[in-house]
Order: structure tokens, then C-alpha cells, then sequence
């Protein structure tokens, strides 16, 4: 926090607190933070895996990296700098998320092994599971039909994440999905898998309402 | 949104809708703004406010202007531009926890009438309700436990809102309470019957459920 603004804030607890919110979710909130090169297939995984959460009576968000830069972050390109600041804000309001008691579900390149590692430690490592979404840049670039690749190709767009900046890899993912070889469903389960067995899934809630929704 | 980012970006539709979201919570997303002073008594109604909601079993989150200051906004001060950006960005945030089926509460100064009103236009005029909590200067400052208004008064605090800082009331504002006069709790009860009347509140949910939690 910067000097100008230190002098006159307080932090408020409020009357209902995350644990009253997560009993009446029957869930905990939690960030399953994709990250992987565009094309990779971050966002279609974890819209099975809304889909799936969804299905089990669970309360969910699903943000991603192009509709979050039209609105909080429509300020910031794709410098270092205001990668690591789309990032940071990204991290802050995802905290406010999982307080909330949502299971937050983010899809960004996130390049920066530092600035994930960051949000591990804001949101808990017990409320943060980064997965991998790992995908050779020759087959993200023939899936892409938007033809991004191409134009970073062809430098007709800069500072392209696996052509012209770079993607660090997470060392420690608590999940590297091979989207190659791997569909997204199945992908999306194997996530499934890992938040349940992280206890960020209690009970299986409203199952009778639920069923009868979708 | 600017130049830079504009060439290859696209927004995504989930496959689960805010209409989804809001059959599962059994209640709308909504924002309600309050908008006063400081020490005028915002966040205290709003987390009276919260309690009531969840004891109708409903998902709700309380954004106070000093927990978000220390996290998404940490970069800015009380400058004008920073004020604006603050507003910007806190809007951008409640957007998205509305499309999540959320009844967020926010309880920020928000001097500026252009600013409250870019949010009404951008999260929607039905989903948007403006609460001014309406409270003389200086009954604010005699309420003020941690004494910024003197330290405003003397100059130790700058552009600090209704002292050496503008502050724009309401014109239209959904719900005029004048905290002086009216207490947290019966102003609370105002603003629930506010937006049940305007059908955010769709049923009773989970009446039994939840009367067993609180």
C-alpha cells in the first residue's frame, strides 16, 4: 500500500463472515487458476468444469482473460508491466470471490510464474489450485481460429505470449492437464477430482433442487 | 477500451448463464450502492443488511471503500482521477459478482454523480439501487471514532470528502436514508423491502435450512 492513502483506513470485519457464506453454499470458495498459452483450451475446460460444479448445486464464476480486459483491466495492454498489474487485479478481486464463498474459476495466459505465485499466497494455498494447461505452441497456434497466431507470427500483433514474450511454466502445478491429447471434459474431471479430494467440495448440496434445474 | 488490447480480443459466453446462476441462489444479482460521508453510517447498514439477506438464504458480499483500497485499488489515493479509477474499477468488479448471481453491497464514499451513474448504466438500471445515506457534516464528525475529521480540519488529511473535498448527492436516488435521524437496523429494513419490492428477492429459499444455521 502506497504512503498516500495508509493514514486513514481500517480494515472492517463484516457481521456475516466467509465461513457463514460457505454452509449456506455447502461448499468452500476456492480459485482453480488455469493458466497455459492462448488456444491452449483454458476457457472451454473450465466451462465444463462451471457445467459439472453447477450440476452439483455449486456457486460459481468463470473469468477469463478476454472478458475481464473489456472491463476491469480495459486500461492495460500487454507489457511486462501491465501484465503483472492485470494479474495483481485479477488476484484482488478473485480474493473477494472466494471470501464471497465462490469457487472462482480463472482462465488467463498468466506467463509469470512470480505474479501467480503471488496469488497463491493473497487467496491461501489451501484455496488456490493452479492448473497447467500444457499445450505445444505448434498445435495451440492450428487450433487457434481466430488466426491470432498468424498476425503475432507475422508481428502484426506484439508482445505474443509463446511467439514474441515469454511463458514461464509452473514448476508445481497441483494439476497439468495435456490438452493435445487430452478433451476437455475429461480435463474438466480430472479437476473435479482434485477439488474434491481438497475437501473444497463438502457435501453434495441441493442435489434434489439441482436436478431438477438442469 | 484503448487501442493497444483492441485488435484480438473477443468475449466469451459460459455455458452456465447469470439465469442459471440466479435459479441456483433462488434470488437476482443485484447492486445496492450506498453512497454518503464517511462516518455516515454506510457500512454499518449494509452489514445489518447482509444479515438479513442470509437469514433469507441469500448470496451477498459487502464491498467497503477501505477493504478494497487495501487490495484491488491499493495503488490510488483521493485525487479526482483516483477517486474516478476507483469508482471504474469497483464497478467493473460488482459487474461481474451481479453476472455471478450475487447481491453485492457496497458502501463507498462515491462523491461523483457521473461515476455512480457510468455503474447504474453499466450493471443496469434494474439491478442497480442507489442508497443515500444522508447525514449532516457535522454529525458525521461527531460520530467519528478514529477522529479523521479533525485530522481533515486541520489540514493532516487532504481532499477528504465534505471538508476540503466536493461531495455530489443523489438527484434520483432509490432510497433516501437520513442516518441521523433513523437507525441501522430500521434503515436496513428500508432497503429490503426496497428490493423485494423490485423482485431481486424471487422467493423465500431455503427458509428451513437456513433457519437452522443463524
Amino acid at each position: 500500500m502506497n504512503e498516500r492513502n495508509s493514514n486513514n483506513l481500517t480494515w472492517h470485519d463484516g457481521y456475516i463472515t466467509r465461513e457463514d457464506r460457505e454452509r449456506l453454499h455447502a461448499h468452500k470458495g476456492a480459485v482453480v487458476w488455469f493458466t497455459g498459452l492462448s488456444a491452449s483450451g483454458k476457457s472451454t475446460i473450465a466451462q465444463h468444469l462451471e457445467k459439472m460444479l453447477y450440476k452439483r448445486g455449486c456457486s460459481t464464476y468463470v473469468f477469463d482473460g478476454d472478458n475481464v480486459r473489456h472491463g476491469l483491466c480495459s486500461d492495460l495492454g500487454f507489457t511486462p508491466e501491465d501484465r503483472t498489474e492485470n494479474i495483481r487485479r485479477i488476484g484482488e478481486m478473485v480474493k473477494l470471490f472466494v471470501d464471497a464463498g465462490i469457487i472462482a474459476l480463472t482462465a488467463f495466459i498468466s506467463p509469470y510464474k512470480s505474479d501467480r505465485e503471488r496469488i497463491r499466497a493473497l487467496v491461501g494455498a489451501d484455496r488456490f489450485f493452479e492448473v497447467h494447461v500444457d499445450c505445444p505452441v505448434e498445435v495451440c497456434a492450428s487450433r487457434d481460429t481466430k488466426g491470432i497466431y498468424e498476425k503475432a507470427k507475422a508481428g502484426t500483433i506484439k508482445e505474443f505470449t509463446g511467439i514474441s514474450a515469454p511463458y514461464e511454466p509452473p514448476q508445481n502445478a497441483d494439476l497439468v492437464i495435456h490438452s493435445d491429447r487430452e478433451d476437455a471434459v475429461s480435463a474438466a474431471k480430472q479437476v473435479l477430482a482434485l477439488i474434491e479430494e481438497k475437501g473444497i467440495i463438502v457435501e453434495r448440496c441441493q442435489v434434489s433442487t439441482i436436478d431438477s434445474l438442469v
